[in-house]
């Protein structure tokens, strides 16, 4: 297992773990922790694949991640009233995942010949979507459309990587770049209350 | 008609009856009826679909379905304040379309050379996501996330069918065999009032 | 530029901007506003594509209309208030885009060789399907399910489509006439009060 799986697998299980929670925290039964947890772990990814048609989709082919999604619900189901605990691991962990799906993101749509602003926004669909589907399937507004500059930082991130890719530097190295980049963009964001900007109501 | 085929359509039309339910108990008009409808009876085989790459859906190129989701919407909005008295054999109906819509799901799984595992989730997602896309779209949360051991029995369903293809059964038992062996198990969930865990919150 | 590209563009204009009015509205910070005004826009292409497997979807081979969804969000942001005294104007446009949306719905299909009532459902379905996930995103129940007969004209739309297409008319004079349609049916709608009818609740 490369570094980049360990930390994919990372963030895929950070994902799940977060899914999982929301899902408790709405007195789902098992089976609605289990599925809040899937989609919140590969529901952008598997977006990503429907619409660029990479069918079957990733986590068809790859069953590491349904094993990992299982576990993060059953740990989190036994020993979630001990994660404030690990608040900052875990924050960490979904920072990384964000960098890193992000870059999944957009890798997969230069290999399929997509034109680079459509690989960034691929970048942050990735990264992001899951959380959106999880948010409409527990019938609230979805979290990033209204307070967090999450997506944002995504798309930096998956702008970063593109142009990083112009030069010849090695991949991990841009990874490492990126995903160094994200994690501090999000503890500034929450150190320092960044947000994006609200309008008035339009009569 | 092979008696597959009758059963899949009948299971179809009661999954169609319990959208347009859900719709016009919602105020819906009747194009909501009509979609409603055909989301709670297509919606899973259609996901499916759309997941592992069978395009154009299922549906496109058999119009039977759309013809029984019409049909059923009409009788429905004709007829459906008499449907009390049918209501054992609807829910008979609709735990056969259990049965089979989940079978549906794993054959297809087999067929595409996916892992049993995500056979028995395709199967799963084929019997029961319609019915999250109809509680998604009528604002609500998902019925079986929280209520309902519908899906779990399906998981059972699709693993016992995984399980019986192993030796050499003629079909037609072994859609019998998951067929009673759903009805039973949903009549039992019924009757001894079973239900999965939930957990209280989490901080 | 076609006269029908300019109108496809007016009319994905206008829809991202029924998008983002709904997204400031709902007090969506400027990443939702403008996922939301895309949704509206090309959500319901976008469905239409998967469901047959035009993939990747078609926005994502014409940049056009990624670019027409930032300039109309961005218009709508600084000049929304505005918009009011352009209320006729957005009026006819988003009945433009209605029946042009209906129209490459129904073509599309029929390139793919479907059945034709599988077109005219693909027809609405581009027409109508990208409000439907502007309102579940909003978690709002689907406008077209309960207040509009938005998606009945689109099927009529759709079906004199298919009719026109059997003489030997002009592409442009059969684009013409069913704007014509669709407009003047959506301004009978609005003045005479036109509605679906509702049922009363099942017991």
């Amino acid at each position: 297992m490369t570094a980049f799986e360990f930390l994919d697998y990372a963030g895929t299980a950070v994902f799940a773990i977060s899914g999982a929670l929301a899902a408790i925290n709405k007195r789902f039964d098992l089976f609605g922790i289990l599925i809040l947890a899937a989609v919140t772990a590969i529901g952008g990814g598997t977006l990503r694949d429907v619409l660029i048609g990479r069918t079957p989709v990733g986590w068809m082919q790859n069953l590491e991640y349904v094993y990992i999604i299982f576990g993060a619900t059953i740990i989190t189901i036994l020993f979630g009233n001990y994660f404030n605990h690990l608040r900052k691991t875990l924050f960490l962990f979904d920072s990384i995942g964000l960098a890193l799906f992000t870059i999944t993101g957009v890798e997969l749509g230069l290999q399929f010949g997509l034109h680079p602003v459509v690989c960034v926004l691929l970048g942050t669909m990735t990264a992001a979507f899951g959380g959106v589907i999880r948010d409409t399937l527990s019938n609230e507004i979805p979290l990033i459309f209204k307070k967090e500059i999450y997506a944002s930082i995504s798309i930096i991130g998956g702008a970063l990587f593109l142009l990083l890719t112009q030069f010849e530097l090695k991949s991990n190295l841009i990874y490492i770049i990126i995903s160094i980049t994200v994690v501090t963009l999000r503890v500034f964001a929450v150190r320092f209350g960044w947000h994006l900007p609200k309008l008035s109501k339009v009569d």
